[in-house]
């Protein structure tokens, strides 16, 4: 690490939870690290530890060549981005986003930096902040992959693997909203069921270790459907949507029987019920993709 | 498995998917078994391989102390044990229920069983069929302890691991309710995933290795958020729920800006605007727990 201390230089903006992980494990690294944050003093622990604080966003990013953005959304980025002083300042530069938010604002992210001389690259953080300076952390990229291999070396500082999609600058964050909407509705899925749980006397911590068992099962249909769903043949074998919407059934029964709200689960289970009606019933549960996507 | 193949016998009623692969795990084993479903013919597998075939559900429940049944639902199951010839045949014998249906039917089925002098465990299956017989599969059981320990030689010979979960007998069947409830959460997270990938251009191939990834910050946020939903202490730090319904947001926004559903994930954000319109917004996720079982 010793020869990318000596070349290497970061600025992070923002110092949110993710902010402050990335700007420590830059640090970490030996590179030299400048951090700058909306609201000023949460930057002590990292200069205590050699990073320089800059005193205004135009001056940080003045600091160094690669400038990384991990702010909570792109309006919150384009707050800081898009002011005179700062945009002038990132000429030539290299912006690393890896804010998340839509596909569409990062493709008019990537159009705003092109008009101003700004090299750019968009990218997202798929692992929470412990992960970050460690093996399991996970960041995909998109734009330029010259570009992205020009900064890998230091990017390469943050840890975990660094996955470079395609150029299309808005690639990153389409993987993004796709992998947070299986994540934050199997939480959704996780918290009704603990729901239930309480109500039927068994506690979070007891069912915990089977519903971590559950993930190895989902581990294997989301490979398995994947197929199904590239070529476009469902096979229902060994667990038909039918007997999938009897499960979902049984769900919102106990569920309401309890008072607990199953909204989210009698949404699920529509879908469900739809393909069915469209004649499918022997079809796989993932054949609601092509209800949900229909064109 | 010699000295349990000269002395056990199994009946299994209902030969969909898992049937067979139940009968067929009992068979590998050296288990006497006898086999019968509603509509012939789905058991030619099965008797060539040395299975006995019954003409009868009598006839079946007849043939061995131990009744393992497992088919669509408790209509299903009803539908076949409560007929007086087969209610008959099953005095003094065992049932165990391996039908997946709601706590409430497992314990009018348990009243039924005490009623016709029948001894009776109710369970479930975690796993699909393909890991029945392997180290894989997960049974759950629940009802008396000393019966559960009394058969589970035979049980055993399904493979995998078998909890008894306690005596109250709808507890197998609360804890695999909350299971799928999770499960097909999920799987509708995902398949929501896919159409939106699909829209952007990524096939659901390209995204299932991330999406398997995702598995892997599920398992962390499972353990982690169990014990705060036990002890009723929330803390958002490094993730608030503020931050999970900026992520929602932008996911329904990608969504309908293709033109697709995102009920699930509207119904879903609902959630957490309701926690912080409550005045929580700095707790985690998870916190929706308590609105959702809100007594
Ligand atoms: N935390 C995680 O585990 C995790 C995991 C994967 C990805 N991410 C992503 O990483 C990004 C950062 O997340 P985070 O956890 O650090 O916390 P966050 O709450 O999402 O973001 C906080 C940061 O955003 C800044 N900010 C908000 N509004 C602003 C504005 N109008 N102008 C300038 N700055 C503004 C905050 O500055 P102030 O201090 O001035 O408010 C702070 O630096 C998010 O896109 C998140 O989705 C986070
Ligand atoms: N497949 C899996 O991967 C899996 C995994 C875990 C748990 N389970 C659970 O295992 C159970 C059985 O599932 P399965 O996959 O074998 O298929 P299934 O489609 O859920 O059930 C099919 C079985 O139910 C019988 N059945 C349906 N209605 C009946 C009625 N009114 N009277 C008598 N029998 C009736 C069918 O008989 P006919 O042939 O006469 O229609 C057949 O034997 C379900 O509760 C399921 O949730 C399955």
């Amino acid at each position: 690490m010793s020869s990318l201390s000596e070349q290497s230089a970061v600025t992070v903006l923002g110092l949110g939870p993710m902010g402050q992980a990335l700007a420590s494990a830059f640090l970490n690294a030996g590179v030299r690290t400048t951090v700058w944050n909306r609201t000023p003093g949460k930057d002590g622990a990292l200069t205590a530890r050699g990073a320089i604080s800059a005193q205004s966003a135009e001056e940080a990013v003045a600091a160094s060549e690669l400038v990384v953005v991990c702010v909570v959304n792109y309006d919150a980025s384009d707050a800081i981005l898009r002011r005179d002083a700062v945009t002038e300042a990132l000429q030539g530069r290299t912006v690393v986003n890896l804010t998340a938010d839509t596909p569409d604002r990062a493709r008019d992210t990537a159009a705003w930096a092109a008009e101003h001389g700004i090299r750019y690259l968009d990218g997202a953080i798929m692992t929470p902040t412990i992960t970050i300076g460690t093996p399991n952390a996970v960041f995909i990229h998109s734009g330029p992959e010259a570009l992205f291999q020009e900064h890998r070396p230091v990017l390469d500082a943050l840890g975990g693997t660094h996955t470079h999609l395609g150029e299309d600058i808005g690639r990153a964050a389409a993987y993004d909203i796709a992998l947070l909407d299986i994540f934050w509705t199997a939480m959704t899925g996780y918290a009704h069921a603990l729901a239930v749980a309480r109500a039927e006397g068994i506690s979070a911590q007891e069912l915990a270790p089977f519903a971590k068992g559950i993930g190895a099962v989902l581990s294997l249909s989301i490979e398995q459907d994947a197929k199904e769903v590239d070529s476009g043949r469902y096979s229902g074998e060994g667990n038909p949507i039918t007997s999938a919407a009897s499960s979902m059934a049984h769900i919102v029964h106990a569920s309401e029987a309890h008072g607990i709200d199953a909204g989210v689960m009698r949404a699920a289970e529509g879908l469900a019920r739809r393909v069915i009606g469209l004649g499918h019933g022997t079809d796989g549960f993932i054949r609601i993709v092509d209800i949900l996507g229909r064109r």
